[in-house]
């Protein structure tokens, strides 16, 4: 059995035969007839898994205390902007997987809507709405690289452009951080904006190529990275936030399709059609070395009436 | 595949179908080659479980951002002699179940040991031996019921009693506390012994009838409790840890066999072979009016020749 289970199978049933075969079900059942029904679902799933991977396994007791000491250790180290527990959630791809349950949406004939992924929490409500053509870039880094960002927001089922949609985005600067976190080299709202698309559902800006940047390694998190033999960086990105009245909103993640981190992102947020392509451009009028295109599919919200976006996640502050 | 789960079936397979079918295994194999074999096979499982929990119940964003939080608090929660996290693990059955993982023993004919449980974190490496009749009851209590207690150690083969075998004791006052944490009414080593067998594998002493206690519900841990419809008290139990040099040890604890809180013990600790049945006595010599008696079973080295105590764990004091 624990050999199976090293090569990365998995036999619970047979582990489960050594051990009470209604141990499981007892638990399950100390919860009372007036627990509400959601609970009683997270709860009897959380469990059944919990004890599963106990048993799959073979848990040693020290391992066990190991765990329970670990876990003590992330909420020891909660503060605000650093949320180690989230932090490994988002190593583990957990929050990754968490918003694919909650906006993956597949329409008929294989049409898709653009890719959602994390948002992460350095998304501010306050960022101002700029002009279409203008730059989001306040303070230009010496080693910036500015790009002319341009594309078209478009109904998946019609592939027409929207008008009046709103395109949000941030950047983190070439030394990796947000301007909230930067005092001395950026003024606020440095590289966010928001743009309203054009009566063709056309938009267009200049704003960084993005750089990567590692994740915070002073943690708790940052053991479980080196248990797993993982390196702590995130791919270069620029954050998108895609909203219209009428349509499911999109918030997403775009990254340069030559970054080396890509398939090995630590909090495993890379999609296949989140990608971009910076071309070199000469002579830009308003002095870009770089052109990206990168155009949106939204569904409109007949596909999904009561969705929501999770904003207040932009409050959860966690690198 | 949402009301399938609120009836306690699981469905994952169906609603995995909705997902991307290879995320998973992606963040399995970001795991580097030189991870040790053990961690690999820990974080395998382990990712598989978390990923398929979030699947099975679609776990909405509220709610996972409401577990990270949770994790937090009760890490935030720890201090000496209160670990929240641990208790949170026993009310969800996991210390016990880790617990049976590591010590079920079934021998070929069905013939078993006496069935493990939990140690608990009250046991003390310091317990002074007794003499075989002497009384752990150094502070009576106004509501004290003493009790003779007496029984055989007996090897699981044989069935012939074991000489000289170590039947280490302790148990809480009538007011639910352990004579550290209760300084006012009980002196050092109050309610705790160690008895020798004798030639026979005879042990007998003087105890109290064990009382029912609820644990600590100042804490995050009662949160789940009272979202679970559960109430906090463990039934009264006598612990005992059991030692021989050629007997595989055994740590459990011994519950009256009428106590209200067998069935819905707040740590999932109770087996059916650790019930105690008290009888009343009357004009017993040493003024004890109930009697109980306890037979152990004891399995030979030669079944699990590595097999060692976790009293490491004494020094983890959690309720």
């Amino acid at each position: 059995m624990a050999s199976n289970a090293t090569n990365g199978t998995t036999d619970a049933n047979a582990a489960a035969s050594r051990f009470d075969p209604n141990f499981t079900q007892h638990v399950i059942d100390l919860m009372a007839p007036e627990t509400k029904p959601r609970h009683r679902q997270i709860l009897t799933s959380l469990i059944r898994h919990m004890h599963d991977f106990c048993r799959e396994v073979e848990l040693t007791q020290s391992e066990w205390v190991l765990g329970v000491n670990y876990i003590n250790a992330l909420g020891q180290a909660y503060e605000k902007n650093r949320n180690e527990t989230w932090r490994v959630m988002d190593i583990l791809g957990i929050e990754s997987l968490v918003d694919e349950i909650n906006h993956s949406l597949v329409l008929e004939d294989g049409r898709a809507p653009t890719s959602s992924t994390i948002l992460g929490p350095f998304w501010s409500p306050e960022t101002p709405f700029r002009e279409l053509g203008g730059s989001v870039v306040q303070n230009m880094p010496k080693d910036g690289e500015l790009t002319f960002f341009h594309g078209v927001i478009k109904d998946v089922d019609t592939g027409k452009g929207i008008p009046g949609a709103v395109f949000d985005m941030w950047q983190a600067s070439t030394n990796g951080k947000y301007d909230v976190f930067d005092p001395e080299n950026q003024t606020r709202h440095n590289l966010r904006g928001k743009f309203r698309t054009d009566e063709n559902g056309k938009f267009w800006f200049y704003c960084l190529k993005p750089t990567e940047y590692a994740i915070d390694t002073s943690g708790p998190s940052a053991e479980l990275l080196k248990i797993m033999g993982r390196h702590p960086y995130r791919p270069a990105h620029i954050h998108m936030m895609v909203t219209h009245p009428d349509y499911i909103g999109v918030t997403a993640q775009l990254y340069p399709k030559d970054d080396p981190y890509l398939a090995t992102d630590t909090v495993c947020a890379v999609k296949d059609d989140l990608l971009l392509d910076f071309k070199p451009v000469q002579n830009e009028p308003n002095g870009a070395v770089l052109d990206v295109e990168y155009n949106v599919r939204m569904a409109p919200k007949k596909y999904k009436p009561d969705s929501t976006m999770l904003m207040e996640n932009a409050n959860q502050n966690k690198f």
